[in-house]
């Protein structure tokens, strides 16, 4: 994984502004999940240069457990191709992937992981352990993570904030 | 974890009788992924003795690489009682799950996960890892391999051997 030591023989496709470029997709998928008050995580699945899948975070207004935004990008990215092998494809996500998705990751057989923001309690793509790297699994992916960390992060712990706020808010008028 | 050493302090709410009866269940749906040539695995949702969902694998049929059992079960245990929380429900699988699943499972919060046959190239609820019983995410749940292991083992066992034949069948068509 880079950012950390480098372990994987694999190697990155793409350029520092590609990147950048796709992590701004991701991040606008996340805004549109933090506009309907879900936690503001968003993904992208790029295969040869173009936007085969999009997703964002919808547990809520689902209420279904396995609404990631990953998922909803994965499982677009299938749909686009008509195949579950997303073998020459690159994943972007906001957040570090929890193991349902780091899961669908190997088994969409994702070439390259790319995510900003570490998830220090969930994270299963380095910080906890690391999945997508985990020789034993019948794929490999290369990882890099901090890509606009600072933006993805920021966006998720503004939205925490707030959530707080409005709680304190409501506490006190109920006090009253 | 049963089976092995249990480490758990979580004790399962079921009878053996109860176990056998939702394990044949979720062979039933493996038989249905199986007679469309799909790999025959199955799973269930169980909720105070009731199905409240159902899934078999649909990798091909779909080209989703999401498509397992385990995820349609639990989509549709989370659309019956609309809550993406599943806490006091059991789920039934003939395979060992995935890390996907296995993650899916720690995000819904299901609090029992039976499962028949083991899967030592991919599984991670006891073989290569233990997800669903690793403390550091935030939902632990009890876990308890071997129910009626044999012939959700004998399912897939029969299924690929099957499918060599018809290889092999095929080639020496070929030939000719």
């Amino acid at each position: 994984m880079k950012g950390g030591n480098d372990l994987s023989e694999k190697t990155s496709s793409l350029t520092i502004a590609e990147k950048e470029r796709f992590m701004q997709e991701a991040i606008s998928e996340a805004k549109k999940a933090g506009a309907i008050k879900e936690v503001p995580i968003g993904a992208i699945v790029v295969l040869d240069g173009q936007i085969i899948g999009r997703g964002h975070n919808l547990r809520e207004e689902s209420q279904d457990a396995t609404a990631h935004a990953e998922m909803f990008a994965i499982k677009q990215a299938c749909e686009a191709i008509d195949n579950w092998r997303l073998e020459r494809a690159q994943l972007f996500v906001t957040l570090e992937p929890c193991p349902m998705c780091s899961g669908a990751m190997i088994l969409s057989r994702v070439n390259e992981v790319y995510y900003g923001a570490v998830d220090p309690k969930g994270g299963t793509a380095g910080t906890l352990m690391n999945l997508l790297e985990d020789e034993r699994f019948n794929h490999v992916a290369y990882v890099e993570s901090g890509i606009l960390k600072q933006e993805c992060g920021q966006l998720l712990s503004n939205f925490f904030k707030k959530l707080r706020e409005e709680k304190k808010l409501l506490k006190n008028q109920q006090k009253d």
